[in-house]
């Protein structure tokens, strides 16, 4: 009984100078400008940084450099070999009625056209379920465009929505006898810039070339296409690179009180060949980098570990980095990836009972002042990169960021630090600065739900 | 004196029921769909379609087919030959402090570069009144960057007083020992694709290659040129034609009373070979050409013809068509060029006078709804296809757009049908429904101003 009261006393008098501790740091999260500095740095001083290229060596670099100077320890570079895909020259041309360019993008992991290309009649379905639906005779040897617009949506749920037409539409066009496949850009805006993006063959179905066209150019093809035949020629040269280095940056700081329990946050630091990645995903880089080294410095119990994972893009990382740190699982406390851009947060979902747990009583009042609701359905994982380790049972917590620009931008020429708002970038930095903070200044095992209330 | 009342009671009686002709076509016309199926197929089934181009053949014969479609008589084409400027291959790297891609267009009527290229240190102003301080030694042997951002305006403003660094800034840099010269992309947003446009070279000053470079590139190459030497390596393969073939196409509704009196309106055939060229300027052929239709349809007194110029963006249709037409002028009651865009009109300027005459006294009345003041200052020209006609004499009326996000989109990839709000496109059309109407009902002689009040 004397314990109990004393545990009660000892929690009633720490919570709330945990939350007022909570709330400054959250304020200084505020006005501080690592993240917008490390986005601005990434973009500019190395651009563009697919996996397997010579800008993701300068990246590495790069990461190494920037832990150093904003103070973290244990800097580590792990090397990986990936299976990298590099783009070409590529082109595309209506041929038919009349000749004109088309601006497209090859698929990530497309194989190339024929050297001569490959020309054909275009069959334009309105959406992927339609082209399902078509008989072989329609689509057997012509060039299929699914051209289905993408839904904006807050949570970004237009991605998941239509996900399939980038990364499935290549087999299920070459199962119905198709000679290549275009799916119209996955685009929430009509920018006549093309969205690329990793695709997958299914086993045993005949590969056939993929690239994304742009918005105004499927429409184009689509009226076309419904007054007379249409043909295009298409040609790309990419490369499939097997035993491509790879590497994952990670910098730590160090826990004051109990050092061996990790929590696990980053971001991807590899990105698209178009555009500088600046929303996918250096800001996920800046935003928990600046929020490790805020709370870092502020000298919480726990470690905080920011790991820049170097092969998100191609569906890499996130595996290997699960297997080479399987053993490391019982000491990491929490994980989370942030790779949904730099839209402001509006809500955050916990470990299931965390919620409710006494520690984080206060945790929702800080985060109020920033307009994020911190909600009941808990955390069901985090990003592609931290997917393994919640699947060997690290508890995940998750950020909603506002996505309703971000497929504006996602995996195209304009995903660049002109698109960042600085008071966004700084609300999500404060976020995680507040929930690195209570977590990390914590003594509960998140593994373990709270009791029912 | 009898007849003076005579006059008076048959203008009391005339000026009600013009009035009421023109609100009940300002209606129609809102509703009417045929300028937006008129972008919509200009824009598909021509394409780009910059003068001299096989492009610009299909554009002449879809004028022809259209103008007849939509029940124009006298319709004409018009052959001349231009100095075209034709794009070929073209590339820009950062070769130092490591090798990236820039997204660059190549300035029309920019020579090419030598068949290696041409590479040079980069010297970044930000303005191009920092250029014209800077020493030649600054310059000398460099590649110059203008990386002066553009204002939005209402009233597109922002572009006249920033167009001398597209137009004049290479032979500026060449005075002062430039090899090259590349300005930030003349664009309201901050996209990643370029603007381009035509230059020109100054007299007797050597000629060195011009490109615009996309906003987000700019900014990336200012960065790294506060940090160190940063140098560039441009390849552009452009191609001069002279004698190449244009034809501008027109054709009228012919007046029932006063036929031999002529109000010339029009746009743009031509467009750059970027985009599809929608409200630069098929949105300006479109509303010319559905508000003469409408306005043709209900029999006026004098005649409307539509002029579809076919070599404005090299700067060569208005002074071509002043010159063949100059006969025609004492005919030519009015004339006036839609190339603004589809952007809501809010603005009507008319002739010296011409406001406070009688027979316009409703005009102000049946426009307000549209959300249109007619301003007081007379207009001083309409565009660069009719300002050798009103040169010749001929009186001018102008409309201002909303061009706040014209500057987002002009000259470049993103100009297509999908930035056209149908809404605003039928207003225009609206508006020039309206003063086409009390002009052509009208007899009076616009090149007389009214007495002073």
């Amino acid at each position: 009984m004397k314990t109990l009261i004393a545990a009660a006393l000892a929690l009633a008098i720490a919570t709330p100078a945990l939350a007022q501790n909570a709330a400054a740091l959250r304020d200084a999260a505020l006005k501080d400008d690592t993240a917008w500095n490390v986005v601005r740095s990434l973009t500019s001083e190395v651009g563009a940084r697919p996996a397997g290229s010579l800008a993701a060596a300068r990246a590495r670099d790069w990461g190494v450099a920037k832990l150093r100077e904003l103070g973290f320890s244990n800097i580590k570079v792990e090397p990986y070999t990936v299976t990298a895909w590099e783009r070409g020259p590529e082109s595309a041309e209506l041929t038919a009625p009349f000749r004109r360019p088309l601006n497209i993008l090859g698929l990530g992991r497309s194989i190339p056209t024929p050297a001569g290309g490959v020309e054909g009649e275009v069959v334009v379905f309105a959406s992927y379920d339609a082209m399902l639906s078509a008989t072989d005779r329609q689509i057997a040897g012509k060039i299929v465009l699914v051209n289905q617009p993408m839904v904006r949506a807050q949570d970004g749920s237009g991605y998941g929505a239509i996900n399939r037409n980038r990364t499935q539409g290549a087999s299920e066009a070459a199962r119905r006898g198709a000679i290549a496949y275009l799916t119209r850009s996955l685009a929430t805006d009509d920018a006549n810039n093309p969205h690329t993006g990793a695709m997958t063959y299914a086993a045993g179905v005949r590969q056939i070339p993929a690239a994304a066209v742009s918005v105004p150019d499927a429409n184009v093809l689509a009226d076309l296409a419904a007054k007379g035949p249409v043909r295009i020629k298409l040609s790309m040269m990419s490369r499939t690179v097997p035993g491509a280095p790879a590497w994952d940056v990670s910098g730590e700081m160090i826990g004051t009180g109990r050092p061996d329990e990790i929590i696990v946050i980053g971001g991807h630091l590899d990105s698209w060949d178009v555009g500088t990645g600046a929303v996918d995903d250096a800001a996920g880089i800046a935003i928990t980098t600046a929020a490790a080294k805020i709370v870092g410095q502020a000298r919480p119990r726990r470690t905080i570990r920011v790991v820049m994972w170097g092969a998100e893009e191609i569906g890499e990382s996130g595996a290997r980095y699960g297997r080479d740190h399987a053993a490391e699982v019982p000491k990491i406390v929490a994980a989370s990836e942030s790779d949904n851009g730099a839209g402001a947060i509006f809500a955050l979902a916990l470990p299931p009972g965390t919620r409710t747990k006494p520690e984080f009583a206060e945790l929702q009042s800080t985060l109020a002042p920033l307009k994020i609701n911190v909600v009941a359905a808990p955390a069901t994982g985090s990003g592609a990169d931290t997917a393994a380790l919640h699947q060997a049972g690290v508890p995940a917590f998750s950020f909603d960021q506002d996505s309703s620009k971000y497929f504006d931008l996602h995996h195209s020429q304009n995903d660049t630090l002109e698109q960042i708002d600085p008071g966004d970038l700084a609300q999500n930095v404060a976020a995680w600065t507040v929930v690195l903070h209570f977590i990390a200044n914590s003594t509960v095992d998140l593994r373990v739900p709270a009791p029912a209330r």
